[in-house]
């Protein structure tokens, strides 16, 4: 049924799978089960990639299986920052590879990829029903994480070593990355080894990933500290309340928290550029609500506004890159605090500038239970992918499907918001905020300066 | 692109739609644009209607609208039980109508369609967004709902003296069929009012619809008396805990919270039904599940084991209907409770049962984060269609998009959980109860009785 | 300085405490430090017993202990009902007796006093500081609990045998009777096993304990199924939301919901009697409220009404006890449902009755944070009591500190709420309720029943 | 009964009160009930004035009052930091005086004391049960707040002219010396005019109150922020996280929150100085659990180890007085925070220090339960004492009783913790850290500095 098509979607395999799944099912999922994708002019800009119809293999058990369950170890990694959810990913894949797969063994590898590499002198966990049964009423990993690199040939080492034949990644774009490099390390080494991710990003900025797991318990806690701005913002005369949220490259969590919590005027995202100075400049159009109703609420994404902060730079003589040569990234919400309360006080008005920072506590927090459904299927859904001899794939929710996508469909680009779309329209309709926070020539300004 | 197909999926337009939108877009929705669904094997018995292929009508806000918004006065009524984000889906229609359309009035009609009779006495709320700003707050709805018919002619009567261009309808399956015959009446008198339902089922129970409204709320409250029934169970000598929650045709809460809180033993819905005795049957399988671990959770759907509920009813010779010739609906709980003392005081297992029924306690609380995100844009893809002069439908969100659906393809029939699905294996997996609860010889008088 | 004094507040001892604590005190608490409490007017009702002034000995480590800690084994045993905090009552039994006192062994009894006759055939638990680590993150208690009487020279038997030195007792009214046994068989063996109670009661009841602990928990998820029920009261025409909840012979928690969750109209408590009937009657003073106002919340207390429970057995010819003489406790939430179904049918109004039954889901979550500090601090005491070879006593927190009480003393009488004080007043004052639900005529009629 | 006594704790009164009260009460308090208090050498540190018994006049309705209900007007404003539970105490004053005492009229001051000075051009707020019904469901006040003085005359000038009879400060130490400023000014004046405190303070540091409102719900959110830092220290390689609690001069909220949420490891209060340097310091401490165990938690009071911050600055050259002359307060953490990683970067571990500033989140929510019934009490009896025409007092929950206190006694000092008290060690023994955080040589030093 599916047209001309550039994007390849099918998932690599170890071999032919010829061992009889032990699953109770009635019906399995063929590998010729397809989630088609239409790409319409409103979904274009979420769905970049090359191609108007995709088709992806749908997730679940499959009849014939590559690995014999008996003999199969499997390992969990875990990489990158906390997310809610991660406990019931770890739990699932050890509930489902014991008691239905009735495999041997699942290791849990501690502390990201440093796990494998013997210097780090972490040890190995035996992981068990037993051991992971409550770990999902709480928040973190109980696998411990770090960020970073680890050389891969010392990871594909270790994986040969250690007998593993399927490795689960649950981790960002980094660690989906070295997913990549470690399934050519060990395609190269003629290993058969299976490795499947699980796509974390709190962020949410992750193509073909409808909401990342984790997301909306992160944007529900977020919803909280929101309503604390407010409160606080209502309670001092010409209160302002501020919020730093996490999305470095994408503001989801910041537009989604505003939806949720209707109590924003301003929402500032990585993917609006804004100005400070000017009649239609971010400081003037808060003091015009600030005066107009006596408060005001400013939530932040902290990759928001980083040209503000390299102009900032400019000016001052400062250097866009530190010593070791990696640019500068500056907290926009302590730029913004100062501008602030410089502006209002060269306008003569008192003002209250209350600044929230609750990252810890969003990342940090036991799942909710949607999102722990959802984690109990990816955790599910990666175990019989990995079964079956499926490799170098990554699992994901896609409009309300469980699907497996080739790794490197995955990594190309990361997801933004699409400021032309219905959904930040309805952002601004609930902010107030102007639909540009820039004056004409500012904007040049930035034009210049984005360059 | 979409191929031969049955099924009709046109919205129904008052009139041509010449008057420019008053929304600040730089991109509109069109009429043309489409979610375009395959009905691949895996989600055949999720959309059972004939055609391989559907496309639907994006929703969005339309660059022409058929409305004068200055003249143009709407009403909203809720029926029905509650749901939690009613009023989250009030206040969007509220706001949207307000700021964005700059309508002059949104009427409340008060307890369901009770308000439009005059002999009922209630009186007509003016929404404004001050009185609506905290509503989203609370529970329930703050129209106050009722159930049951009223005459159809005496509603149209109301709304044309009232002088209501648009009717919005928040209700379940027996309000959408209301509102077909109040829409037939409007165009018998050739009158023109636009009439858009949001669907509202804390059954989860709608076709054409992922997940209804509220449903993820209350699946999280479920869990939260889940998690009760198993400290009481843990805390007593084969110590049971059973609880009963919504769902009168179709499982979906039960099932999706036992998935969300893993700790259930025993899931018991409409869609599978289960014989008490026997080798294989319920009281059996629950007394080998306490015998070997001490205790076990029961999670019952009200809905379900009807059949025996009317089998009790024969065997003591009780009538079928009641006086009005209605037919009796058992409580299965009930029932179950009194089952389960009576087979293991026969068996000498001393056991103590603990039940809870917390179906008000889930259906009254305010919405989570994810649900209020959900009802705002309900409530504002319904303004949408219907100040573009749309009418006869309902808005809804499938696939991770919000579309316009005619009000007939929706009440064609109820979902209920497909019991071969993947789903509804990692559902067994979850409680590990048997597959088939039914003995052989059970299940063949069972079929007897089905008939 | 206490004076004249007919009450007997002295802790009775093993023998005498020789051996230095092993605690790094600066100040240890001395026997004869005393929280000495006068009864005043106010108060009087609260603690009814002669004697105008009372001296508790203040609970606390003692310089000198009687038990030498290195081998002496203790036991921790939970009786009754559920209730928030009983884990982090045993966890810091544990943890003080572990970390502080060095003691090699804490074992746990499993399923109440059950656990000590070996024809249940539970298990004996080895309690450490891993196992019950993170217990308190959850309702309930791990060691399980029973109701009902077990033989008292079968339970010294078997602390004889296990070689026992310390039983810890966390339960209710019963327990402590049955602690008090318990140690008069100890003496009349003349063992040194010291018994020390820590109380436990939902319903507040017991008295020289100005709050038990869970009790504020308890009052905290009661306010949520008010809230439910206010909810659904407001959103039926009529409506009418019941809430039951604990207290068979104290209205407490009812009481206390009430103050802190000011939607409630009628709080009905054992200690209030009331009548049905007349004009000044509970169901026409509810018919008042609901035609004023549209809807109503009535809060009752399990035990409330008992009186008209009898009444309507004498009316139906029904016995007043079951066939194995204990008496009949009616159910006074049905009875109130059929009576308002009837009266508002005669009356010609067509209400909405919505009941919640919360009780499970109150008493089996985890304590508050206020309560967990709490239940700390009675674990710990009840370790320095026991260590210093105190026996046959109650840890109480009275008027802010934590006190030795002898266990006869708390155990002569149950707490009830005083309807004359200026609490019961303020519990009016929000619910608006007549102060007397009961025209004279009844009233005698009560009278005479209440005989 | 009462002995010898230094301490004045008569109530001053504006006249006799003649007129009698139209509370339906059967019961009134006299202001001959006296709440009867002896210091114990335990309680003698928490009570430190002179006098070994004090008697405190017990709060309550009188049964004659000194206004006339329906001839008087009564104010109320909140000064300082948001608190849960304020809005609680407005609502229990308006409801009171209107339905209890049938007072014609209750204003809201705006802004603190900014709300009576003609020049902010603060609007008044009339207060009626209709505007403050659901006031209690939100964090902070609604009426707003400020911090600071405003000139005496000026306040005492807008009472004289808005005729306001009674005057209720919700606020702090700081309120609570404007307050007895105020009550100079009118006694001068000779006006009528009655001023009754109700003592807000988060930190908990007044004396004379057991417990001040909002302390349990702000210590419930600082457990969750612990929790999170815990989540986050585990999911690193030597993780350690660190939280900052409220608490200048005293460290009730961390101390009580360590007790709370078990898995803090240290504390640092203002009451108990510390050094970082040397083998028994606190860094090398830190070290020792890290290496341990792997990960540690650290809770931080605000005003804990400013004597370091004091001679960190003199190392550096820094002045101890700012510009304006008021002293620096240095941020504790921040150095903390630098010299962790200092320390740790010296002795070759890889740490990953996570720091969480919970303190808005922690302040703005709403009331818990408990705080609900206790605001309400303080707000009704501050009614109470006005009505009686008592002035120039503080409402207080001491030992659970509602009292009376001169306005004098409270703010003669504040209330820090007593760290050679039971409670303290049940917090060392919970955290396992080093009784003193200071080795010899460096105590010795700190005691030079601390002169």
């Amino acid at each position: 049924m599916s047209s001309s098509q550039a994007i390849a979607t099918e998932i690599d395999v170890l071999g032919p799978a010829r061992i009889p799944s032990p699953l109770p099912m009635q019906k399995f999922v063929n590998d010729q089960d397809k989630l088609i994708m239409h790409i319409s002019p409103e979904t274009a800009e979420d769905f970049p990639l090359e191609g108007e119809t995709y088709d992806f293999e749908e997730a679940g058990p499959r009849e014939k299986i590559y690995f014999d369950p008996r003999k199969t170890k499997c390992a969990v990694v875990t990489c990158g920052g906390l997310c809610p959810g991660t406990n019931d990913v770890i739990r699932a894949i050890v509930m489902e590879a014991h008691f239905q797969y009735s495999m041997p063994s699942t290791l849990g590898i501690r502390f990201g990829l440093q796990g494998f590499i013997p210097e780090f002198g972490h040890d190995i966990m035996e992981l068990t029903p037993e051991s992971v049964a409550r770990s999902h009423e709480f928040g973190g990993t109980i696998l411990g994480s770090s960020r970073g690199h680890q050389r891969v040939d010392e990871i594909v080492e270790a994986l040969d070593r250690m007998n593993i034949s399927i490795l689960f990644l649950i981790g960002g774009d980094g660690t989906m990355k070295a997913a990549s490099s470690i399934n050519e390390q060990i395609k190269k080494r003629n290993l058969k080894i299976s490795i499947v991710c699980i796509p974390k990003t709190i962020d949410n900025d992750i193509h073909f990933v409808s909401k990342s797991f984790g997301f909306d318990t992160a944007v529900a806690k977020a919803t909280e500290a929101i309503r604390c701005a407010h409160t606080e913002a209502m309670g001092a005369p010409y209160g302002i309340g501020m919020v730093k949220l996490m999305g470095r490259q994408a503001g989801f969590i910041a537009v989604e928290a505003t939806l949720a919590m209707r109590d924003v005027n301003f929402v500032l995202v990585p993917e609006a550029p804004f100005c400070l100075e000017g009649p239609d400049g971010f400081l003037n159009s808060l003091k015009e609500r600030v005066m107009r109703r006596g408060h005001a609420v400013v939530v932040v994404a902290e990759g928001a506004g980083q040209e503000l902060c390299r102009w900032e730079r400019q000016q001052n003589g400062q250097q866009e890159v530190d010593l070791s040569g990696n640019p500068i990234l500056e907290d926009i919400t302590g730029l913004l605090q100062r501008k602030i309360k410089e502006y209002f006080l060269a306008e003569g008005v008192e003002i209250t500038l209350k600044f929230i920072d609750p990252s810890y506590i969003i990342r940090s927090v036991p799942a909710n239970s949607g999102d722990r459904v959802y984690c109990g299927f990816l955790g599910q859904h990666a175990v019989h992918a990995a079964m079956a001899g499926k490799t170098d794939l990554v699992v994901s929710r896609l409009n309300d499907r469980y699907v497996y996508l080739p790794l490197d469909l995955v990594t190309r680009k990361r997801r933004t918001l699409n400021i032309n779309s219905n959904y930040w329209r309805a952002v601004l309709a609930s902010t107030g905020q102007p639909v540009n926070l820039c004056s004409k020539s500012n904007s040049v300004q930035m034009e210049g300066l984005e360059t």
